[in-house]
Formats: C-alpha cells, structure tokens, sequence
C-alpha cells in the first residue's frame, strides 16, 4: 500500500497519539509505504480564502469557480498543491481524528475544503458522455479510505438506537458525501468510544484491531454505497421508488438496504 | 429579539452576503437587536489549541479536561470569551453558511470546537441530581437556533431519498449533535438550493421567506428532538424499544417518529 495518514489532534502525547504510532509502526513493518500530513504538527490553515485561487478576495466570482479555475490555471497555493499531490500518490487513505462536536475538528474539515476543489474532488465531468462522475466515480477513483475515530461518548450511545444518533449515519457527510462523491471507496471506520477512559487492557485489544484492520484495507469489504451512475437513481438523482422501499434515512443509499 | 447572527461566508458580494443584509436589515426594521460574528471578517481562528487554555501545549491533559479548568478558572483565552459572552447576551441565534461538503465550512465548525468548551456548552451537572445536562437541557438552553444555509445541489438531490441525503439527516451533528447537546432549541432550516444559479426572481422570494422565518423565529414550531431525561432513552442513554419502534435512523430521534 502506499498510504496518506491524516492525523488531526492537536497532542502526540494522547491515545490518539499513540495509535498513530501503532499505525504507522506496523505499516512500515510490513513494507508498507506512507506520507503523513500530520495536520497540527504542520500548522494547516483550514480556512478557505481567495488567496487559494491567486487573488485576494474571492472576488464576485463564486467559489467553486474561482478554485476550478485556479486548479485548472495551476496556480491554486503551494499549501493547497503539495496536499493533492501526496492524494495522487496514495492508494490508501487513513483519517484519524478525534470526534469533536459529532464530526470532524475543523482543522481536518478544512484540509477537504481547501484540497478537494472543483475539478479534483468534484465537479469532474466523463468528456466522452459529459456526465458529472460523483459517487462513486470521479479523479479520486480506485482509493481506499479508512476512518480511525476516538469518541469520548460510551458505545451504545453512538449505536443504532443511542442518543447521540449512530456512527455510521453521523459520519456519512464524511463517507458518503466528501469521499465516496469524489470516487473513493470507504471502509467501515474503526471506531474508539469511550476513549477518554479507556483502561490499559482495552488500549491493547484496539491496536491489535487497529492493526489487523490496517492491514486488511485492500481486500477487506467496503461500505456498499450505491453509485450514481448504475439505475438506483432517476434523472433528478433521487432513489426509484422500487430501491430501499421502505427506507427513508441515509441507509438508503447503502446497497442491501 | 436578541440575536447572534453566525455568518461563515468568505464574500460579502454574495448570495450569502445579500440574504444576511435582508436579514440584518428585517431584524432592525422591526425593532430587535443584533450582534454580529462575522467570521471571516474577524480572522476568527477555527483550530483548537492549548493556547485557549493557557499554556503552551494542550499537555498531557486531554482537550476536555483543559477546556473546562480553563473556563472554571477564567483563563479561556480572550477571543473564546468574547464569543461566549455574546451568546450568553442572545435570546436567539442564527447561523449561516454555504454547505461545503455537506457540512459547515471549516470556519464554522472551529467556532463550535472552540467556543463550546466542557462546563459552557458541555458537561454541565445539575448540582442537586447529579445528572449530566444535555439534550434539551444546559446552560445554553432557552435559546433558539435557525440555520440558513445555501446549497449548490439541487433541492430534489438534498431531500428524503435525494442521491446527496436529507438535508435535515446531513445537518444532523449541527442541530442535534451541538445545538440541541447544548439545551438550544432548534428551528427548522431555511434551505435555498441550487444556490450557485439562484434566479433574480427566486432571490426575492428567497428574501422573503428569509423575513418571514426570521420575525417567526420567537413562536414558530421548532423540531422535536427528544429530550434526554424525559423517559424515552434507557440508562444507557438508548432509545427505549417502545420508542419509534419502525425508525432506526436520525430520526428517531425526533419525536412523533
């Protein structure tokens, strides 16, 4: 594997810290290859800015366009380019990070705000059909992701039925909406509740999962999320009405369900 | 009313830009005051770190045990408690942002992580029972919340089996996960869609609805999330099997599901 490992906390001296450290140890030992953007450590600035795009102000023109055309100019920033580069050279994608506020701390949230601009993370279009390639499909195709979050709250509670709202559907701007709509495919996230008390015996057990995990990201089975491009969708990109019948949340866009 | 208005758009020039003039505008024609976190404009600094808990590292300690000797002892770093003092100031708060990857703009999401330190906007205790506040209850509450957000994705694509999923399900860790955790009452979201190609004539009726949700905001019917001590979660903060007994998703969450 040849992976890119972001990590978003703000202490090395911490589990999520040390898992890290487990991670990338056991990588190595296995003649894996990775580059880290160890987003803290490196001072990431997560607030988009016209200064991305070669100008001052994002100007009247919107966002989206401006960041197109400076990643089609090449003139996005220094910053902006070394990030996507190290994506176009990994095949696997880590992302750890400690669930603050039911999500990603903003400094991970902006590395996908700032990195993945229209015509590299979205707003990819097939010249051959002139068809938008998202979910599913798109420049990033062919990555794996995998999601290592810590959470302080205990198990059940980030469960199906628990009161914080279950991981997974959680999760899913993040899954289903930033990684899988600019092509990558996702693996269910290993995910550490109760991490802000977790016992020693227990730190032992994850990083044994974290690893046989780790290793197992090319062949272990991704999240089924249903293409765009393959009949489960109609022309205005919602779900036919024989797809998921008896489904209406975010489950629906799962294969299976 | 007393309103904190939230805004997270890097141009002024904008769609973003002239909803909120209407607004501010709506807001002072009719007698309510308003204050103002204009994000981008402030160089607000989205990313946590130990320099808001007085010192250098966020140490050996974890963030939350940080977070909250720095707000017992006073010592939050100035920029945390102006923000603070504002919202202690508002009966009401609004917060608008475009929807960049299906979530708030990296800008947004620091002011959350930074601002809503462990004792303020979490883990608050009720003296008397001992009981953990939150979900409908803490210091926070008795305030209500209207998100306005923009979306370039069509409406269909954003709604209950839209291919991007349920705007309110995306929303989810915003207006369950921080608000509502918090003891603020959310109102349902005012969406405008299709944002990067907004005809002139839907933005004057955008304008107005815009006016319309703002001067409701005080009596409108907000979104029933349940309550965490009110009998429909378990002791292990897990929804009662009685308890929207066909509905596995988010919004199970909401009561009458």
């Amino acid at each position: 594997m040849k992976v890119l490992w972001l990590f978003a906390h703000p202490e090395h001296r911490s589990l999520n810290g040390a898992l890290r450290d487990v991670g990338l140890r056991s990588l190595k030992a296995h003649g894996h290859q990775y580059r880290e953007s160890d987003l803290y450590a490196m001072g990431w600035n997560p607030v988009v800015t016209g200064a991305d795009f070669g100008h001052d102000g994002v100007d009247r023109l919107r966002v989206a366009a401006a960041s197109k055309g400076a990643y089609l100019d090449q003139t996005l920033s220094d910053e902006v380019l070394v990030e996507q580069e190290k994506l176009a050279w990994a095949d696997t994608v880590v992302l750890q990070f400690p669930l603050w506020w039911y999500g990603m701390p903003a400094i991970l949230k902006g590395w996908f705000d700032r990195v993945f601009v229209k015509g590299f993370g979205y707003g990819v279009i097939d010249r051959r059909t002139g068809r938008t390639l998202r979910y599913g499909e798109g420049k990033l195709a062919g990555r794996r992701a995998m999601i290592i979050v810590t959470a302080g709250a205990p198990e059940a509670t980030i469960g199906p039925r628990g009161v914080n709202g279950d991981i997974d559907q959680l999760l899913f701007p993040l899954t289903h909406g930033t990684l899988w709509y600019s092509g990558i495919t996702v693996l269910p996230p290993l995910v550490v509740s109760g991490a802000d008390r977790l016992p020693d015996l227990e730190f032992t057990r994850v990083s044994q999962e974290l690893e046989r995990r780790l290793l197992s990201v090319p062949t272990a089975e991704p999240v089924p999320f249903r293409y765009q491009n393959c009949g489960d969708y109609d022309e205005d990109l919602v779900l036919r009405p024989d797809v998921a019948r008896c489904e209406t949340g975010l489950a629906a866009h799962i294969a299976g369900n």
